[in-house]
């Protein structure tokens, strides 16, 4: 089977880094499929683009591209049915979507102004400076000056985190007994600032931790083993 | 079949307002059960203490209490699995969890400073003081300057809704193409307020005021037809 996945890397192209591209990492690992990584660096515009996007991940599955890593979830739900479920069933799928949403929200959205000025230390030139004018002009100021107040920031953010708590008390996964989608467009987010930033997004008796430590772990370690700093 | 609803209300008998009890009320629906009500107020404790509860919803089915509207729930899919599906599978079941803790903190938490204050006008004595003096305990202040800023926080109540908007921008309701648990999680809340207060939480070109709209026609308009303020 022909799969291949572009993904976001820095330097090192080794080190993927997009909480989008590792939502799709996870959900080809519960499948039971592998892509070959095509690392894509911010400003390759020009080799996605012949597949119709501007961003990854990008998945090519026998060269048909698609595109956008919740549209990638439902690719693979929908064309390996005989393989492990991401959604656990259509009321999954449906909720999943919101999940989706809240991931993009309150976990990208709320890592992002806690780990953006250590992003560029993981890029060459001229990904650097792209992403230093593209998100300054987002943001209407210095990187710098976004990250200045992480201190307090991650105590927002980690109270933000209270209805993943609340999940954990009765279940392990967001999924369940086991992860599945689910939990792996939240942990996308975690693992995306383990690979870019040392910064402490967690403290070690949150339950958070523990979950993360139990997707670190999944399918022999795989995103424990990708670079990343300790967390 | 016997089924027996303990509600919370008021002065008006015929006029429940719990978000919770509104999440288990739909779900009855969902599954085209109906059950006795049984109005309770807020200092009948001993009522419903022999059902091993002291908080509302508890659900009697032949006698056998069940306590708790995500007990509840579950309850009614296990026990009534030909019926339409509450979750839409066991992916659905899980998740719908963490939608639950969404809608305790970011639903049920993010109106109660909105309208609390509304509340002591819908209850007789006891029922307002003993309102007013557990809640103002709480919350360290008169519920009258909980309420005060309310005009700016509804701002950010919105805010945090975006979430819901994003959703729907693919699908119309969090079950999918139909609601399921997870809308009347959401819309327990909703319809809470709707009941106690003449506040407007929503603006009326917002995505989720359809939705909204959507869940109050729902089983031939039964939560619209229960007595509340206009939305």
């Amino acid at each position: 089977m022909s799969l291949k996945l572009y993904e976001l890397v820095g330097t090192d192209a080794s080190r993927p880094f997009s909480p989008f591209c590792w939502r799709t990492r996870m959900a080809l690992a519960h499948k039971g499929l592998s892509a070959e990584s095509l690392p894509w660096r911010f400003t390759e515009k020009s080799t996605i683009a012949p597949h119709g996007s501007e961003k990854v991940p990008v998945l090519l599955h026998h060269d048909k591209p698609v595109v956008d890593s919740w549209t990638i979830a439902n690719y693979l739900e929908d064309e390996f049915p005989d393989r492990p479920s991401l959604f656990g069933g259509e009321g999954g799928r449906a909720m999943a979507r919101m999940i989706n949403a809240w991931g993009d929200i309150a976990i990208v959205g709320g890592i992002f102004p806690l780990i953006i000025a250590d992003i560029p230390n993981n890029l060459g030139e001229p990904d650097a400076t792209y992403f230093r004018q593209s998100r300054e002009a987002r943001f209407g100021k210095p990187l710098e000056e976004i990250m200045a107040n992480r201190d307090s920031g991650v105590v927002a953010f980690r109270k933000s985190l209270e209805v993943l708590r609340q999940t954990f008390k009765t279940q392990p996964f967001i999924g369940g007994r086991a992860p599945d989608y689910a939990d792996y467009i939240v942990f996308g987010g975690f693992q995306w600032a383990r690979v870019v930033s040392p910064f402490k997004l967690l403290e070690a008796d949150d339950p958070v931790y523990a979950w993360r430590g139990r997707l670190l772990d999944a399918f022999d370690g795989m995103a424990r083993k990708s670079p990343g700093h300790p967390v």
